[in-house]
């Protein structure tokens, strides 16, 4: 893993970067690779979809040949929710360990799907930690299955996968991981991380193009997951028996965003796989972290809880401070950032994921120093109630 | 409608003509469209969904603005399964009129939602026709929906869409049309075609690239779906009461997918619309068939039942004659050929649509003759059994 040796180039066509949880910006080779059109039933697209696979499994660690890679067209919540109504069986129930959009989301799924289960809801922020997944577990052996979130991207927390699956894998429960918007730029080695299933998608740190989620997930539970399926389209055990004989997907798959992928993970491996694009996305956050704490700014998350994806500002409390206007300022200098997804105070959020580098992180607190000028704001410093939430954290 | 003045253009990167049902060959102006990455939430892509959405409803012929269309992520099959998913309600029971696989996949999908259904099964080719629809519903008032295919590609044929509508119609039942492979150069006007809903794709007879579906749906209808739904990404209602909201996808939508169709939108109203596409689909299929007849090819339908979509041509009965080997010389020539989906006897198909025109269609005739010859097949005459099945549609 080693510095990058010159700056990475702007979008081509001019757009502003998008400093937001994917769709992100990526390499223009990556879209270039979608100039052309496949046949879905042809051995060249065959291969492609094999190759993808495989080099996913590789990502995830994968030596033994215990897990299996199963594409799933759509976007990552479509992958979400083959994974949940495919792999946990109607008569299981789910602990769901929430601390944020995608954690309630989760929830919401099974509550469609009719699954039993039950919500540790740690509200905004806050982590579920180890003790209080065990304890949850040794109260209720009826939980066969835990669904846990890696980077909650709502807060840009990054939850402690480590200690939640250690204690799910002691109770011999099940683990299924989103690591939507984590895998490919934060380690998760399913043999350091035991778990029966994790899911991404092409949109997030792999930086491809949205089109379609992937599951990785264990052999035996997907041979396991006959028959448990809702739903056709999201039946992760058809999808995954029919790629195994034909190699094929089984309904039309997003044949460019495909090939977008495989250019995306060319450029993966040439950056030093997940390491060298943690590091980069880290070195992105610490630049960016520290720039708009000069300008008065704070952070929702202390720096422990800090991923390295994306990242969550506190408003100012200056009433010339105005979101909307902030963002319009924000893009005529280039820059998509994201509102925030907190439900008690005003905040926003910028990303640190896709194909930029810490001299673009550089502009952007430059952009945001201009813009709080043009507003007339005099400081960035949030309202005391932000501060009394955060406080909170840390207590 | 014009006759084009010139040939269209080879694809640009030296790849094969797609002559399959989608994916297929897209303009290279397509494909460029998806040079550059979008911000989902950002105001410039939640025009283009409105663009995207309101050019549909036109297509369709929504002049009273009695139509919603509620584009979903995923393959066509998502978008099927999420309106019958729900728009059906729980004790409602639907009557599928199958005559291949699309027709078959539907009535699948019902059985995965629990949705009470009856299927008319015409078999592999055979036209439902509107009197055995009449009376079926006539003995069945439990029934409360139909599902039509308007062109069932597993065959190539154009099912009779007006008098099932019309049967549906008077007796004061639902019709929801799949017509993933015929809107945009069949006809297919709701005010002529009484129906709850429609659904096709992006990567068919508009010439997107695959990505999406989209469901072209009554407002009343939409209004009425509410809580119906057995998926939450597969929920029509909350997409549409969700994008009615706030402009936005529910979840990240495939942004590249949407910038190439709208592209291919502007290309097809330059085109004369569904009049314009469809003539030219429609010269593909005469110039072909005249032209496969000519090598002494037989197709599986009448020409009253042939699709300008795709066509199915019996295997010859030389036994020099291999599918995978024919598949393969067609592919050195520049034509990628899709296989038969029949149960009885031996197929394969050629599509005519996508971005290509009678010239390669002359080609791709010539390519055929070039084959055959190359594997010494003397007579493309099909099998005796084969004519057997066709003369069963002719009594
Ligand atoms: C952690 C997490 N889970 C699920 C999703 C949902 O993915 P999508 O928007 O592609 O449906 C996201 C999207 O950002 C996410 O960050
Ligand atoms: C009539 C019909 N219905 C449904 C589908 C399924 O679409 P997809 O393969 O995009 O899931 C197709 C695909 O060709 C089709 O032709």
């Amino acid at each position: 893993m080693t510095e990058p040796a010159a700056p990475l180039p702007a979008p081509r066509l001019g757009e502003p970067f998008l400093l937001t949880p994917g769709p992100l910006t990526t390499d223009f080779a990556t879209k270039e690779a979608m100039l052309r059109d496949w046949g879905s039933w042809d051995s060249d697209f065959r291969a492609m979809t094999r190759t993808l696979c495989d080099r996913l499994l590789v990502l995830a660690g994968d030596r033994a040949g215990e897990y299996a890679c199963v594409p799933m067209q759509g976007s990552g919540s479509f992958a979400v929710e083959a994974m949940l109504g495919s792999l946990v069986p109607k008569d299981g129930k789910v602990l769901v360990l929430a601390n944020g959009a995608y954690g309630l989301r989760a929830a919401e799924t099974l509550r469609y799907l009719g699954r039993a289960h039950t919500v540790i809801d740690k509200g905004d922020y806050l982590p579920p930690r180890g003790a209080e997944v065990a304890a949850a577990l040794d109260a209720d052996p009826a939980i066969t299955h835990v669904v846990a979130i890696h980077c909650e991207t709502s807060s840009g927390i990054l939850n402690p996968l480590a200690e939640i699956a250690e204690a799910v894998h002691v109770r011999g429960r099940k683990l299924l991981i989103d690591s939507m918007s984590a895998f490919g730029a934060i380690p998760l080695d399913v043999g350091e991380i035991p778990c029966a299933a994790l899911v991404s998608s092409a949109n997030k740190c792999i930086e491809g193009v949205p089109g379609f989620g992937f599951v990785i997930a264990r052999r035996d539970a997907l041979e396991a997951a006959q028959g448990n399926s809702h739903s056709l389209a999201l039946d992760l055990h058809a999808q995954w028996a029919y790629m195994e004989k034909t190699g094929q997907w089984r309904y039309t798959p997003p044949t460019h965003a495909v090939a977008a992928f495989l250019k995306a993970l060319e450029i993966h491996a040439a950056e030093g796989g997940v390491a060298g694009r943690g590091a980069r996305y880290a070195r992105n956050r610490d630049v960016m972290v520290a720039g708009m704490r000069g300008l008065g700014f704070e952070t929702l998350l202390d720096d422990r809880w800090l991923s390295p994806i994306i990242v969550t500002f506190f408003c100012p409390a200056d009433p010339a401070f105005v979101f909307q206007t902030f963002y319009d300022l924000m893009k005529a200098r280039g820059f998509i950032i994201y509102p925030g997804k907190l439900t008690v105070v005003d905040s926003f959020r910028i990303g640190v994921i896709g194909r930029m580098d810490e001299h673009v992180m550089a502009r952007v607190v430059q952009a945001a120093a201009d813009a709080l000028a043009e507003m007339g704001v005099e400081s960035a410093a949030p309202p005391a109630a932000a501060l009394a939430e955060r406080a909170k954290l840390a207590a």
